[in-house]
């Protein structure tokens, strides 16, 4: 499978080196604006730079896309990649304009193309383990779900202007996705409440930089999702779900296990320091299973739908941040 | 000091044992409609069983009183304490109808006598190195707090029925006077979702019996408490605070450090079964707190305000229970 | 049961209070050559300074004696007690003298009068939740056993020049007694090396202050136990048991379960500093099996020859380390 | 750089892998008498099966050739890579002769050709972190060191009965090089015991399946050293480092991270089963070094005179499980 990376920033490289060390795929070609970024990812990797989207996307030999650029230019490339008969996996958000994201999935629909709405949580093998377990009602039907979502710093501030919010539409997407996933449900509503704790140096966008909410679950589950930019410890990732049989910890992850004993106590390692090296098996594992889904014309583990409905949630819980008010979510 | 023990049920026995193994406290009478449990201490500890409240109240002997009777007794049991110039502690909540409350503190200002509320948890030694900890600034101001009370099993329904919302008033009104102990703030709102989760034949009274609150504080913090009374894994009992500089968490607690390594994996022991067990050395230290703080005319460390604002925030969650909207709380 | 203690120092006041508040036992006399020491713990515990060890085995009220004196003594105070008639306590080892030990046991024999030897460890809930769970078969029968058996300080000069090798014989002593008591055999050889790793300030006498020793079991299983004299992160008390079916795994245990998360890591509570935090449950546990086997006329869990038999393969390490070579064990 | 893989079996395929992904590597051939088991490596990898030893040596673009057959055919097979000019990667031990161990030492000196011994643990990157933390003078001298190395499962039969004592040249001779990394001394002399646990069925060789060791290392530092060939519960890798300033523990490694409270108590994974899956990344991070050592011809970290070494502890271990007594080693 040939793939055509668009966007060479943040997550680009990572997905551009599992692409080339995975036995079927192979990196033909790369787009970014940052033509010097996406050199860079092509020259390591034998790959070309495309000269613009539409020549790449004009390349009968390109199989699939791989979507990293920034989040509102979602949607435009979903729907040149879709028409060209392109393979989709997107980053997520989808974007962040509803009206658009509907747009986009009647495109998908019409022309059938694969799409992949990249929540590489979903493939961390840890969480997966708590999937597999919910799933064989080791702990029953999930009652209470808490989770911590807790980035190390915040984005810089040009990224923070272009997404407001960005704390529900960037960081807590995934976990509303988690939860869809883990307790086979949709939430009815959602409560959410933020805080600016950042000072004017590290925040200066002043959008909120810690958050708390709750939703309540179609069966009645209750779901608490937390999230901060400044968990000096490390990339905090950890889902509980409690349910009539017993509970079920996704533990926080460390780059080492060395245990530190000393007067002053015993000490470990920070936590992973953040998502790159937290999730590396996820992203590859999630790349592994688009190549192989799409060769076998499988239906892939996160669809359209999946993308939109994380999206509404962020939509929502936004709404609540803004409110002050627990929002209603359509069924 | 010698000590009335007012209530031979549910804690009082605990007490009781408290007050006969400190150096300097004597059990002196016990008085319980239930003539058979009152015997059952009395004769424990070679104390006296008291013929009446009254009776135990004019005896001059009795320096003090542990108030373990059912909370809608409270108020009336402190007044008549207070008239007769005993020193006062008072198991929570102080009672659950706030004007009778009020009442209580008039007449509290009035006589003077010590008064103490028992929140024990402020005197389990992990919770308290939190205190410290944060008192020094380990972790910056709180920014986030998570709390976890999630007991093994429901009251009888009895008990349950003569407390509606007992998740609130019972359970959590403990977290809510921890998170206050701990931040230094008062809550500015409070929302809360209840469930009931439990079967019929468990929970017949159809009370919630699991429930998830987030307040929010006067500097603007972010508190989240959850609640279940089925944790199967025995007496769920986290308190994580997050701030600038880090974490703290106060973790669960085991009867013994046993590792049991087998072709199924690690396991250990599971959690202390209920209260009892998990803040033995807290209920003994806040006896020893009382006791030494009335000896020495000092402040208690929980008084009738803390009592009473933590009632106030129960009520204020059953409210956003009942309506499904935040609930704002005065300064 | 009115209790004589013989020795005010090191660990006497662990057994004089635990005596304090034993509901069915009573400090009667305190005995010690120091005699401030002595009316430190009687004045405390509302108790008498006896004039001297005869007329305190004279006293026909004293029941029982608790033996905390120097090992050296221990003999002689032994065979005193017993011609008097006294139910004895004492604390490890029964003597240093093999010769003297066993002229103790032979009038033990003689007069019948219950002996236990405080080996508090076997009290301890987790070394005993291990212990059943051997007994019931859980690993299978143990094959290995590894031991780590380390002090945060070394006793002071004198203490270590009156008994050398103490490492041995006042500390690993413990490990050897648990050893029979966890595998239900007796070894059949012993290899010991020592060292002497502190410097000449904190260790003038240079007896050794770290050690490995490897013992062989009669049914072949082996075992292997160390120590040393300065852990600087705590009491370091750690057991595991390996066998057929899997390992039982006694950990260390802290004053507090408080995490504390930052940039540099995750810090926890060091160990609990020595032996009277760590074993504070064990020590009052023995007590309590002492008083209540007596009272029953029922056997003691640790008797004469427990106590002979843990010197026996002290002395045997001894040899081993001055020799360089493995020393067999009588069986 | 182009290698020959020498021995399909066992820790081949993992060779081969890491061959096969790293960016300067390419697998050009692989050799085993076992064809069918070379050809499914070949195949996989786009590689050539070589029709012989010498074939395949006599390949000028055979750069490198990593050895991998049973430990009694590595001498002849590393002195004939050798004398073709190869750059030598062999799996431990360098063989079980040290005769032959010896004469290849000289040819390696005559040939002047890059080796390494596959000593993998010391890329673990827990491992890693001990060593580093040691180097920084964080315990300061190593006083103690305790290891369990212990595995899942006795090899079959066949490999059991070429490779008598196998626990200590197989298994714990990783252990003895460990030792000498981490402390950077050798042992003056060893103390080993053997057992035989497993029951005919599963060991009917009854080569020695247990085994306890104690080596004195030049400076004074004791080191015990555990083994078993069957730990139900998965492969368990641990080494503790005792010092003046505190104990370093590398702790196991499990495969995912969940967490399972239940009524019966709080369960996580078994460890890893085996080295292939305990230390992948460890392999794959010591072919890294040696890829780029060789290429920028610069000392490999493990070179003959470490193989060597560790091979005589091994044997010196065989002797004193023998004679029952301690053996010396020459410094």
């Amino acid at each position: 499978m040939e793939f055509c990376l668009i966007g060479a920033g943040f997550i680009g490289p990572v997905h551009a080196a599992n692409i080339a060390v995975h036995p079927s795929a192979r990196l033909r070609c790369v787009v970014d604006l940052n033509r010097e970024a996406a050199e860079r990812i092509a020259t390591k990797y034998g790959a070309q730079v495309a000269p613009s989207l539409e020549a790449a996307l004009a390349d009968a030999a390109v199989d699939a896309v791989v979507i990293c650029t920034p989040p509102r230019s979602h949607a435009a490339i979903i729907e040149a990649s879709a028409r060209a008969g392109k393979a989709i996996f997107c980053e997520k958000p989808i974007d962040l304009d509803l009206a658009k994201v509907d747009a986009c999935g009647e495109t998908l629909r019409r022309t059938g193309v694969p799409f992949f709405v990249g929540f590489n949580r979903r493939f961390d093998p840890t969480h997966q383990a708590m999937h597999v377990a919910i799933g064989k009602g080791e702990i029953g039907r999930p009652e209470m779900i808490v989770v911590s979502s807790r980035d190390p710093e915040i984005s810089p501030p040009d990224y923070v202007k272009a997404m407001p919010y960005g704390i529900f539409y960037d960081t807590m997407i995934h976990d509303f996705d988690m939860i869809r996933w883990l307790t086979g449900h949709e939430p009815v509503d959602v409560y959410a409440r933020t805080a600016v704790m950042l000072d004017e140096k590290t925040n200066p966008v002043r959008d909120p930089d810690t958050a708390m909410v709750v939703l309540t679950m179609a069966d009645g589950a209750l779901i608490h999702v937390n999230s901060s930019f400044r968990a000096v410890y490390g990339y905090d990732q950890r889902i509980e779900a409690f349910g009539e049989k017993g509970m079920l910890v996704s533990r926080n992850q460390q780059p080492t296990g060395l245990e530190r004993y000393g007067a002053e106590g015993i000490r470990q390692d920070p936590l992973h320091y953040f998502f790159i090296q937290r999730y590396a098996a996820a992203y590859a594992s999630e790349l592994d299973h688009f190549i192989q889904g799409v060769a076998a014309r499988a239906p892939l583990a996160i669809g359209f739908d999946d993308g939109r409905r994380a999206l509404a949630i962020a939509y929502a819980a936004m709404e609540s941040a803004k409110s002050g008010r627990p929002i209603s979510l359509d069924a």
